[in-house]
C-alpha cells in the first residue's frame, strides 16, 4: 500500500513539475500528507507554507501573476478547500493558471458525517476551467498513466487562453506515509507545443487603412502575458496613434523617449469639452479594460469603431462598444511591419494636454492621499516592484504614477477587483520577482488579509507596505452614499480605530507612522532594516475628495485654455 | 426608479423579518446599499458589521447556532461573496439556516469584465439548499409578490430538516439610494405551519422489546435543535440504558442526579479489554456522530443493532453500521411513555468505570493542555457559555469536561470540523446568548480567524478567549506523521513564534500570559475588566502527548483491576 501510494504521488508531482510548476503553497493538514511529502522532497519544487488557506490561495496567485506561470496550491480536505474560493475567483477573472490540489477522503467517508469531509467534487463550479476527481492509489500501471496524463492535461488547460485555475481533487485512504527512497519510472507524456499566431493579410490591410486616419487611439489594459515592450512601441509608431496606458499595462515604465505614451487620461477625460475635442474614430483596445472610469465612459460614448484584442474569445467590454474582436495574443500584432507615421494634430493635442496634466500632478502638494501616492511613485527606484491594492490605491496610481524610464513592474488584482488577499498576492509577487516590492494598500484591505503576513514566518520576504490609513472605507466618500447622512458611518465609513503599530510589532516589522508629506518622504528615504517594513500614513477620508477635485479642476481649466 | 427600488427592498426585508430573521451581518460595499439601508432602518433587525466577509459568514453562523434561528448575511458583489464559502460549507454540514444575500450587478455588467462582478448565479453549488437569482426592481405588483413569496420560501427551506444555508442573489442597477420614508403595503404570504411528529405504534413496540435487553446504550451527539432535557432523561430512564453524551450534546450539563450519564467513554474505550467487556447488543444513536474516535471505532466493531435517529433522511454514520434509521426529530421520541427500568449490571459496569475515569481526570495535575482544559471546565460558572475550537480543544473537552449540574451550553463547529471562523462563531454565539462566553482555542485556529475580532470594533462583546498556544499544529503530534522526522516541522509543526500579546494590544483586550496550572487558575479567578479578554496559555506540543497517554493508561489499569 505504501508502495502504490508513493508511486501515485511521485508520478503525479513529477508530471506537475514537468508541466512547469516550480512553486507550491502548502497549508498544513493530515489528509494531504502524501502529496505534501512528495512536493517537499522534490528537488525542483520550492515549498511555501501558509496556514490560512485563503491567504495561501492568494500567495500562489501572486507567485503566478507576473509571468503567468502555473503555481500549485495544496490543502487538506474540508473547509480548507472552501477557503481557496476567493483566490480561485480572482484567478478565474484575472486569468491566472492556479493549480489547485485538494486532498479528499475516500468514497466510504464522503457524505456520512466524517470529520473534515465535504463534497469536494467540482466544488469550485464554473470558477475553474476543469476539475478532476482522481482515483485512489492502486498498483495498476494504467491508473498511474491516467494520473500522469490528466495532471499534464489539467495544467495545459490552465495555461491555455483564457488562462485560469484548475482543480485536482485527490482522495487518499490511510495510512498516509510514503517511502521517500522509492524510485519511479520517468514520465511518458505528450509535451505541449503551441503554434505561432500572426496577423492575417486582411488584418494587415485593416491596419494600413486605419493608420491613414489620425483620430485613432490605442488603449492598453492589463495584458495576459508579458510582451516585449520595444516591439509594442514599434507597432504603435507604425499606427501613429497616441497610446493610453493603464497603470498595470506595464507600459508606463521603461517608456522610450520617442513614443506617444499618455497616462493622464483619467484627469483629462473628466472634462466634457476635452472629451468632445478628442473624440476618436478608431480605438484599438488591448487586454483587460482600463481602470479609469472616465476613460471607459469616454469609450462608451465615443461612437468609434472599437477593436478589442484578446487571446481568447472572452473579450472584456462592459461598454458594449466592441465592433470587431481580434482573437489573438498581443504579440501576434507585432508580425505586422510597416513604416512609422508622423505625429499628427490629433495625437499632438493629446501629448500637449498630457504634459499639462503631468505638470499639475508633479506640482501637487499637501498632506492627502494623492500627495502620498505621488511621492511614492516618484521615489520607487528602478528595479523594484509595485503592487497596488484595489479600491482607492489603484485609482490614485492611475492619477499619480507618471510615465517613467525606470523599470518598475506594477501589478494589482484586477480580475474581480476585490480588496481581499492583497497582502498575500504582494508577497507572492515579491518572492517570484526576487526584487524588493512595495505594496500600496488601504487600511481595510490591509486588515482583510493581515494573515497574509503569516507567510513571513515560514519563508523570506523583502516587502515594504505603505498603508494609507483613513480609518475605514475611503472609496465610499466618492459615491452618492456619502450624501446620505443616515447610517453612513455604520454601513460605509466603518472605522476600526485600530493602531497598526501593534500589527508591526506582532510581525517584527520595521515601522513608521507618518501624517505629513515631509514625514512620508523622510520615511521613504530611510534605510530598510527588516525583511518586512510597514509605513502607516494617516489620512482623512473627507479631505481627500475635496483635494482630488481641486486638482482635476485645475488641469481641466488649463487644458481648456490652450 | 427610487420608488420601485425602495418597494422592492422593503418588501423583501419585511418578508425576511416575518420569516424569523432578527440578526443580519452586513459587510460594507456599494452594490448592496439598497438592502443595507432597508435592514439598517428596519425596527426589528439588529445589524452587525464585519468588514471581512469570511468572518462575517461565521459571525452569522454563530448567531444562528444555538437555537437554529435563521440569520442573514449581506455583502456586495464580487469576491466578497466568495469569502462566504467557508461559513456556507460549515453551515451546510452543521445544518445551520444561514440566509445568504449577495448583491449582484445587472445582466449587462456580467461576464464583460466589469469590476467586482463575478458569476454569482448558483455560485455556492450544492452547499446551499436553494439559490434564487432575483429579478431587478421594477414597478410591477406581480414582481413584488414574487419577491415576497420566494423570500419566505427560501427561509422556510433553510429551516426545514436538514436545515442549511440558502442563497438570495439580488441584482441592482444604479442609482442605489432608497427613500427611507416610503411606506409599503403589509405582506401577503402563507405562514409556515409544521405538524407534530410522534413515534409510531411499531416504534413503541420496538422500544418496549429493546428495553428488555440490558446490553444497550444511547449515544447522543450534537442535536439538530435544542430539546427539553428533562424529557430526554425521562426517555432514557424508560430504556434503562447508559447514555454516552458528547461534549456538544448539551447533556453533560444540567445533569440530574438519578440518570446514567456517561462522559468518560473516550478514555475507557481506548482499552481493548474494556471494549470487549461492554460490547452492546443495541445502540440508539441520536443526532450527529460523536467526536470521540475510540467511541466511533467501538460502534464500528460492536456488531450491535444500530438505530440512528435524525430529523432528515441524511443520517450521519461513517461506521456504516446503521441497520435502521428513524427519521424524526429527537423530541418525537418523548411521545413514548413507559415505566422506568432498574439499573442492571451492564449499566452498572459503565457507571463504575465512568466514576473511576472521573476520579483520575479530577486528580489530573500538571502544566499541560489536559490540566488547563480541566481547570477551565471546573471553573466556568453556571450561566456562562463555552465555545470550543475543533482539533485538540474539543478532544480535550471530551476527556476533561465532566458532567455537571451547572447550566453551561457547550458549542463547537462540528459540521466540517474546520479550524476556520472559530473566533467569529464564538462572538456570534455570545451575542445571541447574551451571556459571557468562553472560547477555548489553539494558536493556529486563533490566528486563522483573528479578523473575527474586527467585529468587536463595531459592536458589543463579552468574551474570554483561552488560547492554548503550543506554537503550531498540536494535533499532528498524535498522528503517524510525527514518527517521520523528515519535513515534520516544515509541513506539520509550522511554528509561527508570534507574541499574542500584540494582538491583545491591537484589540484593547485584557491580557494574561500563563505557563503554569496555578497561574492559569489565578487568571481564571481574576476579574474581567474589558469586553474582550485573552488568556494565553503557553504549552508544549511534545509533552502533551506523553502526559495524555499516561492518564489513559492509569484509567484503563484501574478499570481492568475492578
Amino acid at each position: 500500500m505504501m508502495s502504490s501510494l508513493t508511486k501515485y504521488v511521485k508520478r503525479m508531482t513529477n508530471s506537475i513539475v514537468a508541466s512547469g510548476v516550480k512553486h507550491v503553497v502548502i497549508s498544513p493538514g493530515s489528509r494531504s500528507t502524501p502529496l505534501a511529502y512528495a512536493f517537499a522532497s522534490h528537488p525542483h519544487i520550492q515549498v511555501h507554507i501558509q496556514v490560512d488557506e485563503r491567504s495561501a490561495g492568494f500567495l500562489g496567485l501572486g507567485l503566478a501573476k507576473q509571468f503567468k506561470e502555473p503555481v500549485a496550491l495544496l490543502c487538506t480536505s474540508g473547509t480548507a478547500a472552501s477557503n481557496y474560493m476567493p483566490a480561485i475567483t480572482e484567478a478565474h477573472y484575472a486569468r491566472i493558471p492556479l493549480i489547485v490540489l485538494t486532498a479528499d477522503r475516500p468514497h466510504e467517508l464522503r457524505e456520512v458525517g466524517a470529520p473534515q469531509t465535504i463534497d469536494q467534487v467540482k466544488m469550485y463550479g464554473d470558477f475553474v476551467k476543469a476539475s478532476i476527481d482522481f482515483p485512489l492509489a492502486e498498483e495498476l500501471e494504467v491508473s498511474y498513466r491516467f494520473v500522469e496524463r490528466q495532471s499534464v492535461r489539467l495544467i495545459q488547460t490552465a495555461t491555455t487562453h483564457p488562462m485560469g485555475p484548475v482543480h485536482f481533487n485527490i482522495p487518499f485512504r490511510e495510512p498516509l506515509l510514503i517511502d521517500f527512497d522509492l524510485d519511479v519510472p520517468s514520465l511518458s507524456y505528450e509535451r505541449q507545443m503551441v503554434g505561432n499566431v500572426t496577423v492575417t493579410e486582411e488584418q494587415k490591410q485593416m491596419l494600413e487603412e486605419m493608420r491613414q486616419e489620425e483620430r485613432g487611439m490605442i488603449v492598453v489594459g492589463e495584458l495576459e502575458i508579458p510582451i516585449e515592450k520595444e516591439r509594442f512601441w514599434q507597432f504603435a509608431r507604425q499606427l501613429g496613434w497616441p497610446v493610453l496606458v493603464d497603470p498595470i499595462s506595464q507600459l508606463r515604465t521603461e517608456v522610450p523617449d520617442d513614443v506617444m505614451c499618455i497616462e493622464q487620461y483619467d484627469a483629462l477625460l473628466k472634462d466634457e469639452s476635452y472629451q468632445q475635442e478628442v473624440r476618436p474614430d478608431y480605438i484599438l483596445r488591448i487586454g483587460a479594460q482600463p481602470t479609469s472610469k472616465p476613460l471607459n465612459q469616454f469609450i462608451a460614448k465615443s461612437d468609434a469603431c472599437l477593436i478589442t484584442i484578446d487571446a481568447s474569445p472572452h473579450f472584456r467590454d462592459f461598454t458594449a462598444m466592441t465592433a470587431i474582436h481580434w482573437q489573438m495574443p498581443t504579440d501576434a500584432l507585432f508580425s505586422w511591419e510597416s513604416t512609422n507615421m508622423p505625429v499628427r494634430p490629433y495625437a499632438k493635442r493629446w501629448i500637449e494636454a498630457n504634459a499639462i496634466a503631468q505638470k499639475h500632478a508633479r506640482a501637487y502638494a499637501g498632506n492627502d492621499e494623492g500627495a502620498y501616492v505621488k511621492a511614492l511613485a516618484e521615489h520607487i527606484p528602478t528595479g523594484d516592484v509595485l503592487f497596488s491594492s484595489s479600491s482607492m490605491p489603484i485609482r490614485d496610481l492611475d492619477t499619480f504614477f507618471l510615465q517613467t524610464d525606470r523599470d518598475i513592474p506594477i501589478l494589482a488584482n484586477r480580475g474581480a477587483n476585490g480588496i481581499d488577499g492583497v497582502v498575500s498576492t504582494a508577497i507572492g509577487v515579491q518572492r517570484r520577482a526576487e526584487r524588493h516590492t512595495w505594496l500600496l494598500i488601504g487600511d481595510l484591505a490591509f486588515l482583510h488579509d493581515v494573515n497574509g503576513l503569516l507567510a513571513t514566518r515560514y519563508g523570506e520576504v523583502d516587502l515594504t507596505i505603505v498603508v494609507i490609513n483613513n480609518d475605514g472605507g475611503g472609496i465610499f466618500s466618492y459615491l452618492p452614499q456619502s450624501t446620505v447622512e443616515a447610517h453612513y458611518e455604520q454601513l460605509f465609513g466603518t472605522p476600526t480605530n485600530l493602531k497598526f503599530e501593534h500589527i508591526a510589532h506582532l510581525y517584527e516589522a520595521q515601522y513608521d507612522h507618518v501624517d505629513t508629506a515631509e514625514g512620508f518622504v523622510q520615511a521613504l528615504q530611510a534605510e530598510k532594516t527588516q525583511p518586512l517594513r510597514i509605513i502607516e500614513v494617516a489620512t482623512n477620508r473627507f479631505d481627500n475628495v475635496a483635494r482630488h477635485r481641486q486638482l482635476w479642476a485645475a488641469i481641466n481649466d488649463e487644458v481648456n485654455r490652450k
